[in-house]
């Protein structure tokens, strides 16, 4: 399906990226913690989803995010942030919930997140939402959503309509056990989810999750055995590994300073998404979504200011 | 069962008191918010029936606290900090759900908080809690626990077996629909409460929020009507109004200085509990109970550094 030196042919649609999920608060502490003993957290707009439409708005793509927020003040501060950001918030549902939040109190050792999950997997599919699916070129989802009902069947509604529609389906199979209901297989669930997207860019340890240690041209090959079409492998500083069925092909990385990896592979999803909708080649939408990873690696935060995708391309040579 | 110039009767315990509900994180903001745009929060320990337990050990008798707390950072927050207070924590209980919190962000206008119930519903009546709940004289909770199941089963099962082993009972009805489940009728069952316990301690606003607004002595009335053995009834400035079935009697407020009202009712329970337990009679109670209460008043924070209930004493002339 996926030939890596043709690009994708999409219809006519007034938009080109459709991201559905979560919106959230994130609280981080402001100090390093070592006995649970600071107090002191600063709020922050959060969520890969928002991150990603975000993104792609500033490459110079048409992207519209759908999500559930609270009727709070959190969820207000939310939306205002998308609209500074000048995106369309008319697909942001205001639900009877609190704001989805997640507290993040950094220590020395691997933080422990603490999820306050409320708005965010009641997102419903509601005829705004069906609208902007119909016509979107591209959407796009993570495991937030489905790892909890109803927004899980919001997204097996998407996925329905968007293959109706020709509507391109990414996934990012960001599997963490800690987002799932306890007691549930989210694996299972996540695994059943691979065949029915077009796309899919695990990292590694995101493959270590699903499938066990393996090297990673064994685990791309799991992907593919449960019906993957196309599979973006992250390596981190050894770039990716990328298979659309019939071939596999290596792309180095080409980061050249990092500052901050916080939201590197959402500004890989923004650049190969804003390329491909701008008809370039999948291999050139690739070297694209590498190149803006690499350029948002060299500032600190999730979401950096990034420039059209076009100056990204003369930048880094491609 | 309660004239007002006699002590209770309490059996030989090892404890006097033992709070039964919530404890929770409180993260409330730096400044106070015009747009919705103010980021800093700051973390504080919370929870009524802590801070009242606290308070009893400072005044001078025995409490116990019996909560849940997730496994989390904020939980050990939480616990260290009872432990820094003095309070014995084997009853605050470890479950598999993320620590309460609750956000206030500060405004001009009233503040909205918001509620992230986890871990503080779901607290279990297990062996220890049967075990300090028989060997205690009084037993105190509010409407938190029985906002939501399972903890509502755990507070009626500390009802039947503190009935079952003498235990004084006491009740703050509190109730607020936010903290109840939506689309259920909280109010119904905080009513049907109300003759099962041995004290409530109602505000205006309380009454306000069950039966509507009315004058405090019709409001009194109403919750004679309900089976309620001894209400306390506190009107702010105005003191409070005491009904035992037999007589209403006022008690003028002994407030000097209003720094900060916070706490100032949790401050009351305190000092009533302690009296009570110390032998004083039901009036005299009373009388230390506000004036614990408008000790804590001249003070800034829920909880502040209390004297001994017998300095409380010397210092209002009781």
């Amino acid at each position: 399906m996926f030939e890596l030196d043709k690009g994708i042919r999409f219809e006519n649609k007034s938009n080109d990226l459709l991201t559905v999920g979560e919106l959230l608060v994130d609280l981080i502490s402001n100090e390093y913690d070592v006995n649970f003993d600071c107090d002191g957290y600063t709020r922050f707009f959060g969520g890969a989803p928002s991150n990603i439409g975000i993104n792609v708005s500033k490459l110079g793509a048409r992207s519209h995010i759908a999500s559930a927020v609270g009727e709070d003040g959190f969820g207000t501060f939310l939306i205002n942030h998308l609209r500074r950001a000048g995106m369309d918030t008319s697909n942001i549902q205001r639900v009877h919930e609190a704001t989805s939040v997640v507290v993040v109190t950094r220590s020395k050792n691997t933080p422990v997140p603490i999820f306050y999950r409320g708005a965010d997997y009641h997102l419903n599919f509601d005829p705004s939402l069906e609208h902007v699916l119909s016509h979107s070129k591209i959407v796009h989802f993570s495991c937030w959503p489905i790892s909890r009902a109803p927004a899980r069947q919001t997204v097996e509604r998407v996925i329905a309509e968007a293959k109706s529609h020709g509507v391109l389906i990414g996934f990012d199979p960001n599997y963490h056990r800690m987002i799932w209901q306890r007691g549930e297989d989210g694996i299972e669930y996540v695994k059943s989810m691979i065949s029915q997207v077009d796309v899919i860019k695990p990292s590694e340890d995101d493959a270590e999750r699903l499938f066990g240690k393996a090297a990673p041209e064994r685990q791309l090959e799991r992907f593919l055995e449960l019906g993957a079409k196309m599979v973006i492998m992250t390596l981190g500083k050894d770039g990716a590994i990328v298979c659309n069925g019939n071939e596999t092909v290596s792309f180095p990385s080409c980061a050249d300073e990092i500052v901050d990896t916080t939201g590197a592979g959402d500004a890989f999803w923004s650049g190969f998404y804003t390329a491909l909708v701008k008809g370039h080649t999948v291999r050139k939408a690739l070297e694209l979504g590498f190149a803006v990873s690499a350029y948002k690696l060299r500032y600190s935060g999730a979401v950096v200011n990034l420039p059209r995708i076009e100056s990204i391309k003369e930048q880094f040579g491609l």
